[in-house]
């Protein structure tokens, strides 16, 4: 059987949230939107045809860029047979990654990247349905040598080798049947977002963060980088409903210099956090160095530096992990370049020892991570120990196979697939600027 | 008087280069073309209407990417008159870097970053077009204060400091006139490109040399990063036609990883480069940091890393500095976000005492960079040692104040602005698609 992509069609999707304040930290202020792109296929077998869906995110204006960026990368896939990427992953993925043209506006960074990242993402939800599986299984699934052929090691092969790589994806052969069993049984460990924006006033802080402990939340995070005294005042609140065993996590959004971050966190230490997330410039690889010793100093060991949603590459997560600089990685799922680059950024994590917590939240993301992190789980990282996926409660109506989330846990997905086709009526109805909901 | 920015008037102008090899290296074969803004303003005094002019520089496919990043940006110039402009200079670059929901994109990299660098740069042009002086010299005549209030000095302070600039800057008052006097008598230094593409054969490579050399030019650049042997033949003819004195630096446009790149340079340190550029991923600081050092052992120190044209902003910069990656620095005008974090990089390079020796070549980036590099030499770095801005010969006809090179030297510009306005003929003639070379 043969599946030929026979079209791109790119959907400018925006869903109005930023005047309720959700989503709202120190830098951002959005309507989270999503460039999403179904791949259109016509088979020669018995089977129908049909699709694959991909997105990434935005933050609302500009989002008509990214489906401008996903236009000019769509003629590296149409046209080509699923079967011909499967047989050689790197010559497809380059093909975008590498575009003589097109290169230059990254390279591998921003937007281009992020095009990248949503078509990538389509190809495997499309091989995924196909294959009948969720992806999660089918990369579980593969063999060590199919999944090593599908990462590009160019720029991090002082980092990380293919042998290397094989090594540690056949050590996760073991044991993987238990564990996809008690995932199945438990759910992934997650936490949840949604107790403490920066548009939320104090009281509305406390009830969520009470409402987020009884439905079983164990780990929460908040949005730090507005003025100390309000920053110490919501930790403190947060801090004493949740009592002292369960984790507190910070989030600055890159607001703070260097320096800056240093002195805010140790004065924030009070509180006990389990990470700080990108206390500086996402860029800054030696900025998030020096913190990291700083903070794990101010600490006495317990509070590490977090990076990841706006990591542009696995050259900067390389870095990051060669420099000591990051405790938590938080890989986002469509700002790199989709599966492939995250998978290599999968083993990154797993050669430096450091746990995974995807980057969630937003449009569509928690659909996608739950995947990344019960494979990391079943064939990389093999512990669930400091991992937890990011949970934010919002927009998950949207999508034929959202997420599932019980007593704070992940359930797994079981439907064939990435779990990120949107519904028709919601493309329909969001669709800027022409859907009912903007005109 | 006022001048109010009442349209931003966005062009897609592409030249066909791609067909003949020019600007061909080891992964860009493009068709050089300018994203082209002109800022068109009402008067209220006596000066009819005028405009200024900005433009980022792309590889071809994707120019109408950045061009939808330009117009997506605009809204925050289009209703500002200049006197608005001049009197904040940080609110207005801030509201184009830090915009809550653009800022997703990047930030502060790739093509959301790349616009604002033509809209910052059409400022610019339309501020010195009005006060009747080339940029330069509207830059140098600046006071320390104006200039210090230019710069965004967040994510930097950590490596430079408000009053470490303007210490630097305050030093550059000194002796000024004189080296005005000295650059307009004898010119900037430079270095030729256009000797060493890839897709040239080696018949090619040797006529161009010696006419580049019969002309005046004691530096040139090779690109290298194809077979090591095809790259060694070629540098040996370079060498051989321009003998032991001339410079002989090398491109390596990020083709190499790490290992690859220290292996190889092992040997063409054979032939005396002067300095390897971009030997690798632009995002890696700790790999050229690496490089950095062991080129400089197989060298005897004689070798150096340089790059900077797809460095993406003053972190990256900074970084580079710090880490002791760079011993050039090849800031690119419009890749960051115009002339504003431009002089954050000069006075960063000043502060570690590297030379700045910017990149250009593409469509428009000799006829910018020359302001920028004659600005450094008059009241930052203040030296011309290892300051060579790069040329090549390629497109100025389509400008109306075309770069001058006499003898392997840039002449100072005269014509009032920032020399990027493009011939209306040219825009027409060039536009993409609809222009008569497109269509």
């Amino acid at each position: 059987m043969t599946d030929k992509i026979v079209a791109a069609r790119v959907h400018d999707v925006r869903f109005p949230t930023a005047a309720s304040g959700d989503g709202s930290d120190s830098v951002n202020r959005g309507d989270y939107s999503a460039c999403y792109v179904e791949l259109h296929t016509e088979s020669t077998g018995p089977e129908p045809d049909t699709f694959g869906a991909g997105l990434t995110f935005t933050n609302g204006r500009g989002n008509e860029i990214a489906c401008a960026a996903v236009r000019a990368l769509a003629h590296h896939v149409v046209g080509l047979t699923l079967e011909e990427i499967v047989a050689e992953p790197m010559v497809f993925w380059r093909s975008l990654t590498a575009d003589a043209q097109l290169r230059w506006l990254g390279a591998e960074k921003g937007v281009i990247h992020m095009a990248t990242g949503a078509l990538v993402n389509a190809v495997w939800d499309l091989r995924a349905k196909r294959a009948g599986r969720p992806l999660w299984q089918l990369l579980a699934d593969m063999s060590t040598e199919e999944l090593v052929a599908s990462i590009d090691f160019h720029h991090i092969s002082d980092a990380l080798t293919p042998d290397e790589a094989a090594a540690i994806l056949d050590r996760g052969r073991e044991g993987r049947a238990e564990r996809e069993r008690e995932l199945a049984a438990a759910g992934f460990p997650s936490y949840t977002t949604s107790v403490g924006w920066l548009g939320y006033p104090d009281d509305k802080v406390r009830a969520l963060t009470r409402a987020a402990y009884a439905d079983g939340w164990r780990a929460m995070k908040m949005k730090v980088g507005g003025a100390l005294a309000d920053d110490l005042r919501r930790a403190r609140i947060i801090r004493s409903e949740i009592g002292p065993d369960a984790l507190l996590m910070m989030d600055a959004n890159q607001v703070w210099d260097v320096d800056e971050a240093i002195a805010n966190m140790a004065r924030l230490v009070e509180v006990d956090p389990y990470w700080i997330e990108e206390p500086t410039h996402a860029d800054d690889v030696l900025g998030h160095a020096r913190i990291a010793r700083e903070v794990a100093t101010a600490s006495g060991g317990r509070c590490r530096v977090a990076t990841g949603e706006m990591a542009a590459n696995r050259v900067i997560f390389k870095q990051l992990l060669q420099a000591d600089a990051i405790g938590v990685c938080q890989v986002d799922a469509c700002r790199v370049g989709g599966v492939n680059e995250v998978l290599s950024i999968l083993l990154l994590a797993a050669k430096f020892g450091v746990p995974v917590c995807p980057h969630a939240g937003g449009v569509g993301l928690c659909e996608y991570v739950q995947h990344l992190s019960i494979f990391d789980y079943l064939r990389v990282g093999r512990s669930l120990d400091g991992r937890m996926v990011e949970y934010v409660d919002h927009l998950h109506e949207h999508f034929v196979d959202p997420v599932r989330v019980i007593g704070g846990r992940y359930q797994l997905p079981t439907v064939p697939g990435y779990s990120i086709t949107m519904k028709p009526q919601s493309i329909a109805e969001y669709s800027f600027p022409d859907g009912p909901r903007w005109r």
